[in-house]
């Protein structure tokens, strides 16, 4: 790309996205279908996402089912299910039917049941519909959920005069098709082989396919999940294997592209969770009691650990009533600890996504993180204490302060450090669950450190 | 794979890493080598994140260049430029003339300036020290730090004749290379053309290839960033673009796998340093002082911050004193609202890297965030109110605290909407510098809010 092109861009987008809205506005269809089909598909979510609800349903409505899911396909993924959930059901599905079964699939996936059994209901093509069905079964991050079901595959008694003449006949339907291998399959389309282009190209025409292929090729199984598809790709170096059910059967290939950008998904996905964005994406254009709902559900039960912390201070109601400058530094102990517990968090997720620990290596976790909290937590615990200590020209609050910082700071990153593991082996998401719980117990024990330690200093602090 | 595989491994490991450790503490070679030639690539991660650094840099010593090569090549990133960082320069330089020089300039790169002027001032061979150079030199996200050099080119004078007996004669030279295309440059080695497998079979014997080739192929240059390399593999569906410098010449290509590849490191990234641990990716096997000096490099910033804050507290000791049941909901009401301006920015980030916003909209992201924090402050307001009033039998306490946590939620989402997209626009990065300034903002305004309000009623509240 030129920068001049990205600098023009940048100069025609407001203007195009305003001219946009405006036409929407007035409903003139002919400037809508000029923009869209003027605009780059990242202007194109950009568009979409500046209108409001009913604009946007409006707009899908004068849109061909063609034009629509055209337009669908160009979004992200969390647009494109809330424009499918806002279409009448018929609508989405002629739509659906369009965009092809593995996009379709996808986005089945994410609405609930009911929305979605309404609009395969009303799939015209039965057999489509099952495909859809089938692809919206499997896991987002599974083989089954990231696969393509552009493959070629013939019978094996087939001969290498069958198989050119299949694909000279029919080169349009295999455009789409990776053709560099194709796939062996027995009578009940299971996986017996893979051939490439160029032997079946220099094989006897007489030949059958089944005599020229690499028999029991590597395979992955439609339920792995995304950790098993990074081993398996890591273990060989190719650019797709082929996808597999129980039985053996081919179901599709999964690309080392398709895996590349599931992970970066997951990824996504553990930043979002990490802050607060529970229950599935949030985009701005949803409507606002969802938005709502969906980050309450996160900070109702925040509410609740917030207050199993505070119920700490409540208890020393009387210590702080006699020195009231410790109410300046209980938010500032359990925020520090907080911060510190968090770098120790993020380490072990980063550790266990590479598989450089595992939950087994607890204990060298623990240690580790231990050694680093106290030496960290000198040093804190230090600077914060002697703040305390000039402030109040007295010796004893900077020593109640700086020791509740430095053991409050070995106290959290050895926890920070062990959450993620002991999450990940009882299954349950990490990054979802590592923050509130590292928070609730480090503001817990920093409150009770500072106010019990006070307590045993009372005689010298007033 | 077969989840049996899997297990078997799983109850193999442990066992494994016991025995590793072992051999190379009685510094027994034969077990070393044989251990680390069987296991996986995440083992081998494994196992070297359970060495110290001495026993590690042991093992680096009594490998051969090779061995030590392909170990480094199956590491993580951090972990193999922790390993050479340890090697004596010219141990590190003939270990990346084993490796290539992509790989090589990829972790180059990591080291500062002087180790790495070390270990290339160490390798044999000039021009292979020039590429590693080069490629070390370009950001580690752009087209040139993510392109292979595997790239088979050819002059436009060349007849298919050539081209076809070159192929023929050194196959063994392209046999790493992607060769269904093949790109046509002209004396200078400038990007003229590009070459399909098939139109090269096709082709008459003596016609050039010039002639043959498609011409004028859109092109990424070296310095195209991430997002420009995420919209051209957007805009055209092509598993690679070939990569130009600014005069027009051939330097590599880029795939399609690889910009997923960076995208996916790319929000690991995000997720470190919105957790604090910047400065770049830390593992436990890093020395202690490295990591206790990273991790207080943000934790030091972050002490100054909250001090800010409490400061706030620190000035209304009178009232605090007069109703210390204030000092209960102190910490409450600050992380309640960094929690919610939190998932604000989030959002924000998310928005920003699909396209779907700009910095330019921040009109639009302020109004319907502030709309959200009015629903949600009220919802968590009321909720935290209730509570207080009950707790302390008095309704000017709830009103104090559920209209201070009202307050400081809507202000709280507000800035965390609008922050990112102002970094952004000053080309700070978001990950890095929204936190901190969210929490210290809301922090403020919390203590602020909560103490300037009792203050009103304090007559009601004593």
């Amino acid at each position: 790309m030129k920068t001049e092109d990205v600098n023009e861009e940048d100069m025609l987008a407001p203007a195009m996205a305003k001219r946009f809205i405006e036409a929407v506005e007035t409903e003139d269809l002919e400037v809508i279908k000029e923009i869209l089909s003027n605009a780059e598909a990242d202007d194109q979510r950009r568009f979409v996402g500046m209108l409001g609800g009913k604009e946007r349903d409006h707009l899908c409505s004068v849109l061909t089912t063609e034009e629509a899911a055209h337009l669908l396909g160009n979004m992200a993924e969390a647009q494109a299910v809330d424009m499918l959930e806002d279409m009448p059901a018929d609508r989405a599905a002629h739509v659906l039917e369009e965009l092809g079964a593995d996009l379709s699939g996808d986005l089945l996936r994410e609405l609930d049941e009911e929305s979605s059994e309404a609009i395969l209901a009303e799939f015209d093509d039965a057999e489509n519909c099952e495909e859809v069905r089938e692809r919206a079964s499997y896991e987002w991050d599974s083989a089954g959920g990231l696969m393509s079901d552009h493959v070629v595959s013939f019978r094996q008694i087939a001969t290498v005069e069958d198989v050119l003449k299949e694909l000279g006949d029919h080169a349009e339907d295999y455009s789409d098709d990776e053709v560099q291998y194709f796939y062996v399959v027995d009578g009940e389309h299971k996986l017996k082989g893979v051939l490439a282009l160029r032997n079946l190209v220099l094989g006897k025409r007489s030949k059958q396919i089944g005599d020229l292929m690499i028999p029991d090729p590597a395979t992955v199984n439609v339920e792995d999940d995304l950790e098993e598809l990074q081993d398996a790709f890591e273990r060989k170096k190719y650019l797709a294997f082929p996808v597999v059910d129980a039985e053996g059967r081919l179901k599709g290939i999964v690309t080392r592209d398709a895996m590349q950008e599931a992970l970066s998904d997951a990824q996504t996905d553990r930043y979002l969770k990490a802050s607060g964005i529970v229950g599935g994406e949030e985009l701005r254009s949803m409507p606002l009691k969802e938005r709502c709902i969906r980050r309450l559900a996160w900070l109702g039960p925040n509410i609740l650990l917030n207050l199993l912390a505070a119920s700490i201070i409540a208890s020393y109601e009387d210590t702080l009533q006699a020195v009231i400058a410790l109410a300046v530094f209980l938010p500032m102990v359990s925020d520090m600890s907080g911060c510190s517990g968090n770098q120790a968090v993020a380490v072990s997720i980063r550790e266990l996504t590479l598989g450089i620990i595992q939950p087994r290596d607890y204990i060298r976790v623990l240690f580790k993180e231990i050694w680093l909290g106290l030496n960290n937590g000198i040093v804190l615990g230090v600077v914060l204490g002697t703040l305390a200590a000039v402030w109040k020209d007295n010796i004893y609050l900077g020593l109640v302060v700086g020791g509740a910082l430095m053991l409050n700071t070995i106290l959290s990153v050895a926890i920070g450090g062990l959450v993620p593991l002991l999450l990940k082996k009882f299954k349950v998401d990490p990054a979802l669950a590592s923050g509130p719980i590292l928070t609730t117990v480090t503001d817990m024990s920093g409150f009770f450190l500072v106010l019990s330690l006070a307590n045993l200093a009372m005689g010298q602090l007033v």
